[in-house]
């Protein structure tokens, strides 16, 4: 499969790009707005998985064409241009293009993060509102320790939960999710129950500002 | 210590009351509105404890009477009966007795269940709201499985968040609540941050709904 990490030089982008290189055969499409800053991150994570004994089949594009190329298209940008870049690659999506979206809105204070949905109840879905008709929408990688998940030579056991109204959708997703080693993909239902698994994002932020012995923290589900 | 669990007759009630009677040296003051549901309750935990060799400090009692008598006051009753419960036994508590609140305002619906907190914000607001000045809040226990708790045969490793403004009264439900084997409490900060924490409990419920490998599910934060 080919797999574009839209916002694929950042955070959680930089995490998924390295794992999914390093643990599965699927062409990675790493797109930024700016095709130069795609084409610098790959740069990076090639040497980076090279000085692992990795080998990755990965490229760097615009946005636009990352996704025109791609079976599965991961929006890992922040959750103000969300909305956005969904636009902007809109045209090139189609009924066989799964949409994944981990972005979460937020706010902090003094206190600590707290979720702060858009108006359609969460971000996956005005991801599901914005793209165009027919094409699937799955929220996922939520709640990924980002750092974690970008340093590959830590081995981790970690949960991610997946919410979509689109069966086969979420199938492919769980399975690709499952080629990371230590990574385990749970169903939390249709995209109307995705605000419980995003306001889980604010949650682990706080709790590794309030806990010494914890940080970058993920969630296991038993 | 002594312990008051009100409506500590029903789902966590049970748990923590048969889980804090065999791992802690605590005196447990089981309450309800009906003083002979109580004491039925009790006998019942009683006959759990003494056929896996265990005995309790525990007596059943009046909602009143057992947060008059207890240092720690859970208030283990659904979300609609907290206010009340808050308020009938109001007279009875001062700045000594902390009030630990583990109650969720859930909706649900075909998809699941969803988080739906009262105007306060969270469940634990609204019970700050309603004590009486100077009375320490601690939102707790609030995530966990009801169902492994109450089967005291089952060893777990399960994570409780903490939230409140009053750091010597977190202090003292954290050690309490890590002093129950395979249960340590993490802390999430003030009160403010209580609606994060709440809502993972609708969050685990539809875990629990969708994946059939998972059933009464509980959180590690990793």
């Amino acid at each position: 499969m080919r797999i574009a990490l839209l916002g694929g030089t950042g955070d959680i982008g930089e995490g998924l790009a390295l794992r999914f290189a390093r643990d599965t055969d699927h062409e990675l499409l790493i797109g930024s707005r700016d095709p130069e800053k795609a084409r610098d991150a790959v740069e990076e994570y090639n040497s980076v998985l090279e000085s692992h004994d990795a080998t990755a089949d990965c490229k760097g594009f615009a946005n636009e064409m990352a996704a025109d190329r791609a079976d599965v298209v991961i929006l890992s940008v922040p959750p103000y241009h969300v909305g956005d870049t969904v636009e902007a690659v809109a045209d090139v999506l189609d009924e066989d293009t799964i949409l994944v979206t981990p972005a979460v809105g937020m706010k902090g204070d003094e206190d600590g993060m707290h979720y702060h949905p858009p108006g359609t109840g969460s971000v996956s879905e005005l991801v599901a509102q914005r793209a165009p008709d027919g094409v699937p929408v799955v929220g996922a990688y939520h709640n990924l320790a980002a750092g974690k998940l970008a340093n590959i030579e830590l081995e981790f056991d970690l949960d991610t939960l997946l919410v979509g109204d689109d069966a086969d959708a979420k199938e492919t997703v769980r399975n690709l999710t499952n080629e990371i080693e230590g990574l385990r993909a749970l169903d939390a239902g249709p995209l109307a129950n995705a605000a419980e698994v995003e306001s889980v994002t604010p949650l682990v932020i706080n709790i590794a500002k309030y806990n010494e012995e914890l940080h970058d923290v993920g969630v296991k589900w038993v």
